[in-house]
């Protein structure tokens, strides 16, 4: 099956808004293992859409379209459609009825002009959009399949998952169901991933994708059977292998971000946790706080960016600094220690380094750019680790930030205490400790 | 002019990565009020590019084409494009000259790869690449000029500044010579911007085109005239008036951020800085820390989560708390004075607020979702006013945030502190201070 996505709408050829509707929907197609072999976007106007419309019928199996399905005299999609292949528009009433329900689920009565959300072309089936106005549509012209999809990231996400992945695993051809899940990853390199899981990679019904998303790494394993129970099952046997393969390296399934399970675990826990932050900036405790739960665990942090606030706010003795210097593993462990105790939390985090352009000199030692040094404080005591991380000053950070970040996950499930092992670590550094 | 953009390249259509390339070339084309009627993106294969620039060819006169111009096999934009119109492909010896000089610049023999891409369709105009290995060219076939660019968006940026803007501008055949440029605003709506401006915007050879990049939003007038001298001369006198009409709402004027104008402002005024976080968690931290000049400017931050840690670490008094709230315009205004004394900064700036969901119970009363007390402490006092930002918890950490680091380019600039008027203000709070 050849597949293409068509998005529509003025505010994209303006550039005013980047368009990642197209990466998501050849992502989500590639999980079928459908090639997306165009992307083309276009104006709100009908010509354009019908010489897209009939190019892409003569191209492609598969047409995902997105954008055009609003309430306004813009909104062409399903007019142009209708028109390119000569078929009516038709009120669909059960659709109608969605619409004013939703709006009386709001408490206001429905304009007129959303009644046209209601209308589509003949012999077309409704794709419903339980979290919008506007719902979708399935057109098929001989071997050319429109979807027609919301605009908004949101409801096309939720419909391209609901509605339209099930049509299109059916249609295989071949009778088989597909399922596929994300799996999340952190601490390994992407080459090391595809090595540690080349036998499942390779096996017959199962195939393996691969995405870097720095500092992650996500896998995209995809299953194919007779029907959904065997698909299912197969999935979840190669999740289970990958995951007892991988270890803890696997933090989450879906859509959860490294920072929400530690939230999330920190909540089941009951635990607290206070940051001191040197060359991450505040960027770890900026990440806690973006979460809605925060203020359940999280009771505050340090950013020392100097020698001197270090002694203030943390409590670390002169001698530490003035023997080790800032960027060293006794500040480091220092820091964590320092802000538990300050904040009374059951988790001190701390990160000291160099994150660039350029190199420090620290108590007379000229530290190279890259050096991190990363302390967790707990009851049991305090680890820490000296990494280098040979990467440009974003990426130096948000790699010091995610170790950090991942320790505490670690703490709580009870497993070791290691750095990333994407990148070469610097010295020794005490064993992994539980 | 009828223009679209091509991009290039397996990566795109896997959905691997989010395609800004087109946004970005179509704003610059809209700057020379040339509209974007399609973009289009294919894959690495000789066959899809040959379709794609006959269609181009067929229907616009400016092709954008990014991506496929490296030194793998798989880079086949020049091929395909001298295959498509029956054009030799040349060698161009200065660009292997240059090539060359190239690597020999970085200590590095040039691999035998490389010296592909000095060939080019025969006809075609080199378009140089001082940043990077791939030259551009450009194609002229009757009307249809194609331009060929890299696909790595530093490369490109460049490269369409610099090579192509001219010769578009050049092309417009009313002899007329455009020149644009983005003025970045902090503090107020598009809407009162447009109405602010309405007179500037409607004169006959200014254009200005509004753009929101919330909390921002940016202005980017454009002149034409006949002249490139004149041209320069009416955007200066257009860019004068908007500045003589908007005063410091200006900030900046092309790529320079409000963190880094402040992080400029306080360097060239030898001034200090620390901050007392509550709603954005790190958030002013860590955008400042993120410049690589922050340790010339930036001494350090606490984000206070809790009252208790207010009391611990800025050492505000348990008084202040008990009688007025955490969030309160009495604690902002004690943890902007408690972070400049802590930190010894010449400026202390502090946040306390509600980003949501849901309220707070402080102090026995319930403060509302919205809420924000923004404070700045400096040797001639502190100023703090509250204000109500209806919005969601990212967008309410980001204004709070801006709003507070923009104070300091105020005070810094010497102009009344004021928060932004895009949103209604809650209460009095005292009269702009200078």
């Amino acid at each position: 099956m050849k597949a293409e996505v068509l998005t529509i709408g003025d505010e994209l050829l303006r550039g005013e808004i980047v368009d990642s509707n197209k990466s998501f929907l050849s992502d989500r197609l590639l999980g079928l293992d459908i090639e997306t072999r165009f992307h083309a976007s276009v104006l709100d106007d009908p010509d354009d859409m019908k010489d897209a419309f009939l190019r892409a019928e003569g191209r492609s199996d598969v047409i995902l379209v997105s954008g055009g399905l609003g309430p306004t005299r813009d909104d062409l999609t399903c007019e142009a459609l209708a028109e390119t292949f000569g078929r009516e528009m038709l009120l669909d009433e059960a659709s109608l009825e969605t619409l004013r329900g939703f709006f009386r689920g709001l408490g206001r009565e429905m304009a007129e002009n959303n009644a046209k959300q209601a209308w589509f072309p003949a012999g077309s089936e409704i794709l419903p959009n339980p979290i919008g106005t506007a719902p979708g549509c399935l057109l098929k012209e001989g071997n050319a399949w429109f979807f027609c999809m919301p605009g908004v990231p949101r409801e096309l996400y939720k419909m391209m998952d609901e509605q339209v992945m099930p049509r299109l695993a059916d249609r295989r051809g071949d009778g088989q169901v597909v399922r596929a899940t994300l799996l999340r990853t952190f601490g390994i390199g992407e080459s090391n991933l595809d090595e540690e899981l080349a036998d499942i990679a390779a096996s017959g019904d199962v195939s393996l994708g691969f995405r870097t998303a720095f500092p992650d790494n996500y896998l995209r394993p995809l299953a194919r059977a007779k029907t959904a129970e065997e698909a299912g099952r197969l999935l979840a046997q190669v999740s289970d292998a990958i995951r007892e393969r991988l270890g803890p390296i696997v933090y989450a399934e879906g859509d959860e971000t490294l920072p929400a399970v530690v939230a999330r675990l920190l909540s089941e826990h009951g635990k607290s946790i206070a940051v001191a932050e040197s060359c991450t900036g505040g960027l770890i405790a900026q990440e806690l706080t973006e979460l809605s739960s925060a203020s359940s665990f999280f009771l505050g942090g340090v950013v020392a960016y100097t020698g001197a606030s270090k002694v203030a706010l943390l409590g670390i003795s002169e001698g530490v600094i003035a023997e080790h210097g800032s960027v060293s593993e006794a500040t480091a462990r220092a820091m964590a220690e320092g802000v538990r105790e300050r904040f009374g939390a059951d988790f001190g985090l701390a990160t000291t380094g160099v994150s660039g352009p350029d190199p420090v000199v620290d108590n007379g030692v000229e530290r190279p750019v890259g050096l991190a040094y990363v302390a967790l404080a707990r009851e049991s005591g305090t680890h820490c680790e000296e990494f280098q991380f040979p990467l440009d000053r974003p990426r130096h950070r948000q790699l010091t930030a995610h170790t950090a970040i991942d320790w505490v996950r670690r703490a709580l499930l009870e497993v070791p205490i290691v750095g990333p092992s994407l990148l070469e670590k610097r010295g020794g550094g005490p064993p992994p400790a539980r």
